[in-house]
């Protein structure tokens, strides 16, 4: 059942500088030694962390109430089961023979406490900044979708409506610059609106979120005008 | 009652490039407009994830329930509160007129919540590896306390001890590299024994933390030798 976990990595977007991390993240704790347990406690603060994160710069007016509910749905077992699932993690765990025979490789939350540890791995592997970017590459969908659904839009979608509603046309972005090595990069973007002089910055560690954040600075320059 | 944070950044040695994060997160509920609610959800994740790391790298041999109840005990409202108290951080609150009348400034939740608070802050103003070291280094002691009162050991004592007991001597620390700006900087740190030729290496955001990971890569050799 336990695949070659070079595949694994190709799904997950990332290569680890120490494989013994993602072996350790891929053995249940119904396997004694070097198990996923102590991986899946730190990666339960991580994932929380880079979460409540990336909803506190998506949402600027978001209360705290808000912010919380949405944490809770993003980083509940389901949702990382399902994440689980896209990356087909159950085919690389290593389970005890009880696991095996009774298909716990399928059952969600052993799915969604591995896919915890393998962040973890990452983390250690790599460091927060690479182990944010991955996170967030594997939520981008799901972090768009849960600010349309539930009311509240990200800043790049404020600024677009706000422009339209007024007749500006669409703003511009442009990458100013990309630092840093692969998978560490930082970008910075401008925002440009052609009927405006003011030209606003933001930086990030993907493309997107440098956008968000000088949409963000324009709505506040547009705000306090 | 609201005293110049100056010296309040000087207790927390921490200087804000944006003092707006410090005055928002030191600015209670109590008050409408940009208060610290947003800024305690941040905080939360993240004083969670900087404990459940750094007790991960600690107690290397501990399990995920003890690891957990050690965290507990730190993050817990009671420990954060007194942490504002050693800062004196009632003294530098913004209160609404009913909870500054009620003592509000005296409240342990309170407290919490604006330590929490400012613990995000620090992360907007300078990054998660800032944040980590600041955070870690107020909770130093209490890391070292938790170590001795739960039975658990940390790597250094570890080697010491055993090392005492083969009659061995002590090991020997040194500073390699030190790299990075102030606040930024990465701690490079050997381990040597006298009696025998191995060298290990550990790298950490603090010298203690440094010399840690040296001292648990020591006890690895050790135990495989």
């Amino acid at each position: 059942m336990v695949k070659n976990s070079k595949t694994l990595c190709q799904k997950l977007g990332y290569e680890f500088h120490n494989p013994n991390l993602l072996d350790a993240a891929l053995t249940h704790r119904s396997i004694r030694g070097n198990n996923n347990e102590r991986l899946e406690f730190l990666g339960d603060s991580i994932i929380n962390f880079i979460i409540a994160a990336a909803l506190f710069q998506q949402f600027p007016k978001a209360k705290e109430g808000d912010l919380s509910r949405l944490r809770a749905n993003l980083v509940k077992g389901d949702t990382l089961a399902e994440l689980a699932q896209e990356f087909e993690l159950g085919n690389y765990l290593r389970l005890g023979a009880g696991e095996l025979k009774s298909g716990g490789f399928r059952r969600k939350s052993i799915l969604a406490d591995a896919m915890e540890a393998v962040i973890a791995a990452i983390y250690l592997d790599a460091g927060m900044a690479v182990c944010q970017e991955r996170v967030l590459r594997w939520y981008e969908v799901r972090l768009q979708e849960i600010g349309r659904s539930s009311g509240m839009k990200d800043p790049k979608t404020r600024l677009q409506e706000y422009l339209q509603a007024k007749k500006l046309g669409l703003p511009d972005y442009n990458v100013l610059s990309i630092q840093g090595e692969a998978h560490q990069q930082t970008f910075r973007v401008v925002c440009r609106i052609e009927k405006y002089s003011q030209v606003t910055e933001g930086v990030g560690s993907s493309r997107r979120s440098a956008e968000q954040e000088a949409a963000q600075k324009y709505l506040e320059y547009l705000e306090n005008a």
